[in-house]
Parts: structure tokens; sequence; C-alpha cells
């Protein structure tokens, strides 16, 4: 871990967090815009400007158990020692009986907490929003791949586990190939998610969130934005699922700070993150 | 006054105007991103680039009493000297019998034009639309603060002559205080704004704009941007409930046009104006 | 045609094409903020990072038979030159019987368009989406200007051809003048489009859309932009819409990519072009 | 005049001014990047936030005697219309027996006030600092051309009446045809030029400052930006110049302040523009 | 102290630095752009970006003894807390034997470190870089002012004791008080600092960099740019200098990030604290 | 090669031409900011609109025999491969008899055409302008890094085959190093780069530039900014140079033009190019 800054929500130790956070700056796969890795960054500098409380979910950080650890010191250059880390500091993670939440960097970071989360839980369902499908076979000539996690994440959980919403790019084989029955893909929107605590109760859960899901008016910095996508408030839909889930996992990946001068995709991310922690750390 | 440039809108004077518009270019208590000081200047350089007439409303400003007189030359440093001066310039507009509309500044500034309208109309009840509760008891030891301004008004005002809306952030005790009956807050839209012609009748309605309510993908140009906001079309609902309502004074705060170099935000802030001002001069 | 670059979408030639895009880099007559002349070149830059599949349409450019053949060489101060040279442009398109699809520029080059598709099908009827009605009878004198440019088309057509959607600003005279008849204006959004086809039938449609009808949120990058439009997904109707109607040429007007620095303007901009091109190419 | 603000000095009436500023927000002519019609007004937001006192000419705008008339009302699309605004507003100045200084808009305002200046001052000598040559005999067949406004003046003032400083863009034969001796081209700097007021002593003089003879790195807001500028301190020898110079007419052009959201590029425009004034209206 | 990130330059610990730096997050009597509180959030995310070594002084921050102590937490809206709260800060340092280096924040917080570093070292000279001459007896009836500040120091030390280079901006007032012998003021650049070493030998310095005194070619992310500025080549003659002078206090000043979205102000801050780190801690 | 625009500078073809130009858009051992991948794009949208002539070298592009080949089509993710693209393209061309010339991308691409240049001329020497050394042995383990690159290139010719110039950053060991023999490292700015055509005579001579050796005031556009660059004026120097050298091979990197929101990094860069090119073909 680097002397990246963390945020200090409250006295919450290393021991006492139920929610262990961490950053992985890697954007090495990206295709279009780079600029992923000042993800984690951008989220530590403004996340304290956000009050602590959520009107939408009537709970405060405040009384949260969430700990910060830092960032990965990732190497540039090298995507399978880059997953190795993230796997290893999300098996230690979740070792000591907690949930790690990932700050990306590009989407392909999910597929090393994936890998923890399921050896420990492996019955543990995936929901995805993005706008991509991110389920080629290879981009390139190249399996690992932010085109391609889902992809390699089915390739260690099989059909019927991966929960698709928000999605509106992608090739046709792979709209295709979802559609086999192989992932449940909503494209567009969020509509049935709020159905997902009733299908799967306690089952363990692992959300991972493309920032690009939401619409390129409010999130300008990431890679490749993508018109026709969620607003926020569509997206406050899962943090009210999440919250009568069983979480073991999140992640919130690709924001690309750079791309906006303004602030404001940043500021997006940060809301985001608090209310997923929020959502997670509740009481079920 | 100052050599500001002002709006000219038509051949009105100042005498013969219904509203008279002035600047109270202040940003003295802003926590996290200063800047609302050029928000006057911003909307004086864009708005006549707007046409003139209003389709939403079928009303155009051609036929409007509006007279612009400038803005005031608040010194950096002292809040109670800026109230001071905002107070003195709203008395004096609203004892020539006009309307009295502010162009902030930071959102502080309604304080200095409540205390005269209040003079003046001791019935006035006040619409509040922000991002922000406001309602805080102090903040960091300040009383006079952007964060506290609508719990002054309170003070001056009383339960039951504030209604929010929009509101999407806060303390969890301004929540709950609100709650408890000392002002109407609805949260997160403007449902109910169109009952209030009914309600109110023609009890004096002063009306304060923190352009923050507003989604932060349309309004980036602001200090605090808190994404869940809503559209400009939402917002629109004020003006048609505004054309019904006695409006005796107007605010519009918290432009920080340096945060977003593509201009709409500006747009946007010049187009709410004249919705505004045609909504408060129609004949009712 | 200048050695800009072409848009190579497939192995598909300038003979085998059905539709032939070509670039119109004119602003001339803009009144407030210049430069849709580099619309076509921030398309073509960007175009490729899109995928070539549309999950809304369910086509793939991959199977579209469209032809880019760059951009004319519009020399500047000259509105008549301008407009001579898009209609030779078009006509020689047309004559080959080939749909043409124009990158603005401003939205006068329209005009150009228009007079070579009014030749080869007297019948065409035109759909209008934009923020401003555009039917000036003149604007500072000039009866050629970005603000006249469907006024002139009405010359040429008369009554009750011209389809017009998402219109918000104009003169109090422009929006008197429309509801007389002279043409459909639908304002605000795009509601009844979906009708046209089982109105229009095997008529021939031009389609005309000024970027500046899409929300400002989305849409920094262009000269006039005017809060209140509509999303992105509103503009998709428009897209099913197109798909069943006898579309017979086609513009993308004033995108101007300077004023936004974050590139979600052109994404947008491209992603219209190819759910454009899509349903124009579609079999019927 | 139309309403936009004017810059008030200090309390210098029309009657009692010597030097009388104004805008012409005219670009129509621009080649590749326009916007230099919001010149002056970006000019006139900042201008106050400088210091009226000029350390290196030790001189005070507090007591000069200038005073701003506004912008010209200029139509879009008609150069011809915009250059003779421009010829009887300066003549008109002149005719009073004071100073006309033009804010630009692009290079070809230059030829209104040239023609005007002639007129009254039939031996006046121009001095222009420039990036570009401006000397083309046409343009993509125009004569009339921010690139071929200096040989119009050339055509109305002959041989050796231009002294051209700062040059590094142009066509070679426009270099050739200046070292025939129609012009004093000097290149890349300002040399040479402290020689001038020892040369041409009494000698009216018109001064034409097109702003990207600034180096790009201050420079970011111009339309044409061409590496290899000179510094501010190296146009500082221009002023020191004026001072013992007879000045008769000035301008300042190519501001094209959208490239720059940082604002420098404005500020070193006006304070272009405030040792101009004091140097220009310096006692001799 | 606030959980703003501190940068760790190596293991020195806080009781084995020489240098100790604290960031002063105030901007509050700022008269044009505010912004000068993210100042010291911006330096620290970027300095490790920054290599070591300095090529220019041959010494490495691996082996110098510096301690990053976190910033002040200052409420927003009173000057008078502000100072104090870095006076006790600086007070404390000094106490412990140490150097404080201080990270503004505005102009006007080098008066709390002033007022301590007087009380230690009765002799201390003040070493003042700034495009503006800050000598103002008052600024809008306030004597606590960025535009003040040197003045106020002067109330404490008296003629003779401050050494300002780099000036170019100020009231003609302050040019002539400067120049009756209060301080030793050099216009414009950095000529006779070299000298210092030999002048005041051993004798107690405080060095304050107003980054404004870099030309705004390099440093657009400042409050009040001013053209005419020194390069950064020319700076470095202020390290140099530092090296054999007897510095007992440092600060940096007047960063305003937002105003440079390229980052290359902040990272010219970067390296501007890195070369005072390593002059102010090398070996005499 | 893909259909990225290539630029047509006349009618000289591929088999006519002495200098090939094309891209590698690779910047994936980038360890700060990415985006050099966008650089070739963005100099060839700018290119056309500089003028062909140089009055520094009086030479014009409308003689020059240059041909645009495209770029290369790098996949993300493996450098091995992309260095090895290079290296074929630049030895396809080399072998035709011709200049190549690479438009970077990060500077690591330089050790492609490195390689393929050695193996026709075993004398070649290389001059290198930069702000940084890139001479680590190794960065975070790798050996293949923008940091490494002109030690990889020492690998393979050895001692006294470099000349550097500009050098500002670096390991205290990278300086060391150099100044044991390995390199001619010359700091800070190209003094002594005038007298390399009388050192080097006939010897054949590659050249690469990375952009980062301007002064970030100009170059704003690049991924490690760094304070004390030389100027575009002082860049002139080695166009000179480079016009009696015998140069064999070129290459211009990193710019990444997504942080220069104005576009002069990129107008600087053309410039760059345009100098070079002349010099490069120009008649020895």
């Amino acid at each position: 871990m680097n002397n990246i800054p963390r945020i200090m929500f409250n006295d919450c130790t290393s021991d006492d967090a139920k929610i262990i956070i961490f950053g992985a700056p890697f954007d090495g796969t990206v295709c279009f815009r780079p600029g992923a890795r000042f993800g984690p960054q951008a989220i530590r500098d403004d996340f304290l400007q956000l009050e602590s409380y959520s009107p939408l979910l009537d709970l405060d950080m405040e009384d949260s158990a969430v700990y910060d650890s830092g960032d990965l010191e990732i190497p540039r250059g090298s995507t399978v020692t880059a997953l190795d880390m993230i796997y290893d500091e999300a098996r230690r993670i979740l070792a000591e009986g907690k949930i790690p939440f990932m700050l990306g960097g590009e989407h392909l970071v999910t597929l090393g907490t994936a890998r923890a989360v399921l050896e420990k839980y492996s019955d543990v369902v995936f929901i995805h929003l993005d706008a991509h499908t991110d389920l080629r076979e290879e981009l390139v000539g190249q399996e690992l791949s932010h085109a391609t996690v889902l992809r390699r994440v089915w390739d260690l959980v099989g059909d019927g586990r991966i929960y698709q919403f928000g999605i509106r790019s992608g090739l046709r084989e792979e709209f295709r190939w979802a559609e086999e029955g192989h992932t449940f893909l909503h494209k567009f929107d969020l509509k049935g998610i709020e159905q997902l605590p009733a299908i799967l109760k306690d089952t363990p859960v692992y959300v991972t969130v493309d920032l690009d899901v939401l619409d390129p008016s409010l999130m300008h910095g990431t890679g490749t934005p993508e018109a026709g996508g969620i607003t926020y408030r569509e997206l406050e839909q899962l943090f009210v699922a999440m919250r009568a889930l069983n979480i073991v996992g999140c992640d919130i990946v690709e924001l690309a700070p750079h791309y906006d001068a303004s602030g404001v995709s940043t500021a997006a991310a940060c809301k985001t993150l608090r209310e997923m922690l929020l959502a997670a750390s509740a009481e079920k």
C-alpha cells in the first residue's frame, strides 16, 4: 500500500471495520481514452465534501464501520501482475471476514476481486451495471481486457449467475450470446433490479458498477462515454436493492477524472460510493 | 452601484419598472468551491442571447416592466456588512413599491432580502429550491453561513412559513428538525409545488432558487454539485406555479461560472431568470 | 473534396453505397458562438470508437451500404456559394439514386440539400428536430441565416410539409405563424413522432437534426445551448420512426466541438449518426 | 451602439476624452478557429481587475482621458457592411479630434479604421505586430480577409509605409514580396522598434496589434496560434516606443477568449490595452 | 490537523525533521478569483510524481529531513482566527527548533508565520517574490488583506528588512512608498537576488513566494494572473541564493488549481516546493 | 495500417517520397498521465492549418518529398508486440531507401525505430531532446519503459553515441552514469547543438524529440510536464542544426493532446514536425 491519502470516515479502525476500501489504479487495457488510474485519488480528494448522511437510505456514514486501506501499488505494463495483486488484497480482506470494496481503475480489475470472492462464496452472483456488455471472448487477441471481463467472470461461474443492467453497447454476438441464457442481460435501464432481493434472498452478491452506466451528461469523466445512459436517480434503485441483499464484495470502476474539468463526475462517483457503502454495511 | 453592465431588456426605466434586478456578488462563507461572486456578471454577459419570448408561459420580456440596477459593491471579508448592504438595497426597492430580484452570490445573501421583505410583508412565505437543507444551527461555529441561511430565515418567521423542494443533502438532524414541523421539506423533486397557488392564494411569496437544485449534469457551474437533482423541465413547474402566486421578492443564487467552461450552466441560469421575471411580473 | 479523413465503415465502395455522407463545414451566419465548421472533423475522428451494432435497432453497420465522400471545401464568407456547393453535391448524389447524408456545419446548410431533394422528390416532407423554430422571415436583414432556414424551406414547399419537434425557443411571431397551419410545430419533446410512419406511409422524407434539440446537459458542444431539451433516450424515438419511413435525405447539424472539452457531445453526435444511418438504410 | 457594458476608467466623458474606444465584434473571414467576436466583451469584463497604474510607463489611467463608447452592432455575414460601419465610427471619432482605439474582432477590421485614418492623415504610417504576414493578394478568391488586410492597407498607402514586427508565418511569396521593399518586415521579434521614434518623429502613426504576435504559451485564446512568438516582456518595447510616437489610431485584434478557459489570455489583452492607452494618451 | 493526505518524502519522522510542512487553505480576502484554498491539496496530490533529485542543486529529497504535518482546519469567514491558527502552528514548529514551511492559501497567510518567526528571530529579513506590491495601507477598508500583507509585515519590522522581487503591479502610491526606502523593491525580475548571500550573511531569512511572480504562461492556476512575469528558469536564481542563506521559514502561496485544467501550474508549484525544501535544508 | 487520415502534403506518392511518416499510437508504459496514443491523430487533424513555408529555414513543404503512410494498428497491452511492429515498419521504410519519421506515442516507441536504423547504419548517432534522462536501468522491474528507452538504445550502441539536450529531470544515478562518459548529456538547454554538424559531419543521425523538452507553458499537452524547459525559439536551434546533418530517421513523441484543451500544444507539435521534415529533406 502506498502513501496515497485514505479517507477517514470516522474513528473506525481496520480491525473494527465491516468493509475495507482499497484502490486499484490500473488502466492498462483501455482502448479509447485512458486515465481511470486516477479514479481512486480523485474520489478520495473530494469524498469528505459530501454530507455523511443519506436522505435516500436514512443511514449515516458516522454509524458505518468502513476503513480505507489505501491504494495498491500496481506497476505499469503487466496485466497479470495487476490482477494477482488485486486478488491477494481481496482474499486478505475476505479472510478477515470483511467485505472488500475496490475503487478502480478500469473494469478488468473486477476479475481480481471476483476470483477471491468466488473462493470464499462459491454461490456468489454478480450484479453488473455498465453501458457495455463486456462479454467478448477476446479483444484484439487478448483474453484479459476491460471488454472481456464479465466473460472471464462467466468462465468461472457459468450460466445464470450474472445480472447485467443498463447495457447499451456491444457486439451483436455479445448480445446474442447473453440471450442464449448465459447471463441475465437487461438493456438500457435498471428495470427489474428491485426484484432481486426477492429472487436472491440470502445468496451472496458481488456488485460491480462501471460508472459509464450513467448517462455521459452527468459522467463526462470516463473513458468510453456512451449516450443514452441512466440518470443518477435511476441508479438509486441499485442502492435500495443493495440494502436488502447479502453483499459480500463491491467495486466502482472507470472514473477517468481528467475528462471532466468541472468535477461533477467525481462528485457523482463519491455519492455513489457513499450510498453503496451505506447499503452494503446496513443491518439486514 | 458599480459600473458592471446592466441588462437592457427594453425601454423600461427604473421608475416604470415593476421588478428591480440587482446583483450581490458575495461568496465569503462558501465551504467547498468558491466563485459565486462571478454569477451576476456571467448572467449579464449572456442574457441577451436568449429570445425574449417564453413558449412555456406565452409571455415576452418585451412587455415586461423590469429594470436592472447593477451590482452592489460588496467588500470582501465582512459577512455582516454584505448582508446590511443587501438589506438596504432590497428595502429601498420595496419602499418604491417594486419587487426586488437579486442575483447571487452564495445563498447567504438571501438573508438580506428576506429581512427587508419581512419588514414590509409580515406574512410572507418562502419557497426554497435547493439541493441542500441549509437548516444548520451553525457551521464551524458561524451562525451566518450558506449552510444556515434558511434556519436564519426561520428564526425570523417561525414554523410553517418555509416550503422547501428538491432537497437531497444535509445533516440527519436537519432533516429530523424539518420533519418536526418547522418547515415543509419535500425531498428530491418539486412534487406538490403545483398546489401552492391554491394553498397560498394571495399570500405574499418570496422565491429563492439555489441553482444546485438542478442536476449537476446541467449545472456544472456551482460550488457544491450534488448528483440526483431535478431536470430543467422539472424546474418549469416552479415557473408555472409562480405565475399564479403573489410574488414580492426573488433571488437566484450559487452560479459559479468558472467551473463550467462550456457555458451551459450560465445559459440555464439566464433562462431561469427570464422565466422567473416573466412569471413574477405577469398579470395575475 | 479535400483530404479530410473519411470514415471507412466497411468495404462498401462509392458505387455500392445506398447512402453517401458528405461534410459541409460552414458556420458563416451563426449569431452567438461559432465553431460548427469543426463538426464533421470531430465526428470522423471519433466515429470508429463506437461499436458498429445498435442494440436499439438490432442492425449493424457492417451490413450497411454507406460511403463517406469527405468534406466540401467551402470558402469562408459567401453564404450563396456555400449553399450552391451543397446543392450541387446533393444533386449529384441523388442523381446516382443514393441518399445524401450531410454533416454540418450550421443549420443553414440544410437549405442546399433541401433544394436538391425537392427537385427529385416534389412531394418530400421535412422532419425537423431542433430547440429553435428557425422560422424567421429574416435575421438582421438577412434572408439566409441559421434562424431562417426552415422558413426558406417553407418558401419552397408551402403549408403542411414540415414537421417540427422539440422546439422550445423562438420569437412569439414564429410560434404564432406556425400555429396558423404553416408547419406542424410540436413544442418541447417528440410526442407524436411515432405516428408519422402511419401518416406519411411511402411519402419521401428528409430528416434534419439540429443537435441542440438535445438538452445541453449532454450537448455542451453547440452554438446556442437552450435548457429544457430532450434526452438522448427521447431522441431514440426518431430512430425507430425513421426505420419505418421512406428516407431520401438526412443531415445532422450544429455540433461545435470546441465548447465541449470532455468529448461527450461528439460521442453523442456519432451515436446519433450511426442510428440514423442504420435506420435510413434498413430494409423497409 | 448596443448595450454591451462600457469600461468606466474614471469620470472622463465622451467630450473630454482624447481617446475613444469602440468594439468591432466581427470574425466573418476567419479560416481556422472563429470566436474573435467575443474579444471586446471579454476585455471589458476583466479590465477593471487590473491596477490603473503602469510601473513600466509610470503613468496612471486615473489621469488619462479615455472614453469607451461600446460595441458596434455588426450584422453577421456581410464583410462589406462590417467594414463600412467601422469606417464610419472611426471617421466620426477622428472628426472630433480624438484618437480611435478599436477592439477586434478579427484582423480585417483594421481596414475600416485604416481608411478613416488615411482620410485625415494622408502621411500616416502603420506599425503592425503579428505572427502572420497578412499580405496575401487574396485568400480562396476573396480580397477582403484576415489574411489580406495589410495588403489592402498597402493598396492605400503604397511602399514604405508599413512596419511589420514579430512575423513568423506566411506564404513564401508574401515574404518575397515584402522584401522587395513594399513593407519593412522584421521577422520573429521586435528588434528595431525602439528606433522608430527617431525615424518617424512627428509622423502620424497607427498601431495594430494582432495578439497572436505573442507566443501561444501566453496567448492560448486566439484563432491561429503560432509557436515561436514574443513574450509579453518583449511586447513592452512597443509600449515604450509608442510613448514617443505621434499616435493617431490603434487597435488590438484576434482575442478569441473561448480557447482559453484559464483567462490568462484575456488578462494579457487587458494589460496590453492599458499600456497602449497610457502610451498613446501620454504627453509627448 | 485534518485528514488531508500528507506527503511522505522518506522515513523522516516529525521528530527527526529539520523542516515541517503545513498547509493553510485560506483564501477569504481574495478580490478577483478565489480558489487558493485548494492549493495544498493539489500540491500533495502531484508532488510524488516528481523525481526526488534536483539537477540544479545536486541535492536529493531522499537525504532531506522534511516532514509534512498536514493542513490546518481553518474555518471560513474569520480572517483573524485564520491568522491566529497559523501563528500558533508556526510558533509550535519554531519552538521545536525546526523550520516552518507553509503552503497557502492566499498571501495574507504569510502574516501568521511572519509574527511567529519574528518572535524567535527579531532580526529576520523577508525575501518576497510576487507580481504585486502587497503594500497597501488598506483595501476597501480592511487592513488584513492579500493586498496589504507585506505592509503589515513592515509594520512589524520597519524599514530595510523586506526585499521584493519580480514586482510588476500595484498602486502608484505603493511604488512611491517603497522607493522612499521602506522596502527594497526590485521591479519585473530577480536581478540582484544573487547578491543577497553576500549582503545578508548569517541573518535569519524568511522567504515568501507568491506563485503569480511566474509569468501566467506557466502559472494559469492563480487568482490574479499578471502578464510580464518571470520564467521558471529565472525563478531558479532564488533556489541557488537560498542554498547560501540562513533560512528560518518559508511559504509558497496563491496556487489556485481550478483555473488550470492542464495541471502544469500545480506541477510547477511542486517543483518550486522541492527546490525550496532542498535549498533550505541543505548543509551551509 | 488503419484508416486514420493521412496528411496530404502535396502530390508526392509513396514511391517518390524521401521521407515516410507513420504513427505509433502506443502509451502502455506511461507512469503518470497517459494519452500519448492520441498524438498522431491530433497532429494530423491540425497540420494543414499551418502554412507550408518556413521563414526560419526558407524552405517550403510544397517542394518536399514526404508521404504519410498512416498509423500502425498497435494492440493494447503488449509492449513487445508494439516494438516489433514499429521495428518492422521502420525497416521496411529504410529498405526502400527512405527516411522513417515516426509520430508517437510515448517515448519507448523510439526503441523500435532505433533497432531498425542501427541495422542499416551501424554508426548512427542519436540526438535526444527531452526533459528527462530516460536512462534508467529499469522502472518498477520493467526494462522496457518510457523511462529506460535511451538506456536500451545505449545497450545497442554503447558509449559516446547519444547526445542529450534539455535534460532537467531524472534520478541522481542517471546523471552520474551519463557523466561517466556513457552519453553526452547537456542539462537544461540546447547549448552546443549548433556544433554538431562540425563534429558529426556525414555520420548518420537519428533525432528523437520528446516534446516535454519544451517548457510546459507552451506544452500543456504532455504526460509529465516539467517546469524549466526550453522555449520554442530555443528549439529552433535543432532545426537549423538538422539542416546540416545527415538525417536517417526521426521521431516526435509524447504529445498527449487531451491535457491541452486550447490546442496550442498540438499546434506547436505540428510546427515542430514541419520544421523537422523540411530540415531532414533539404538538400545538403
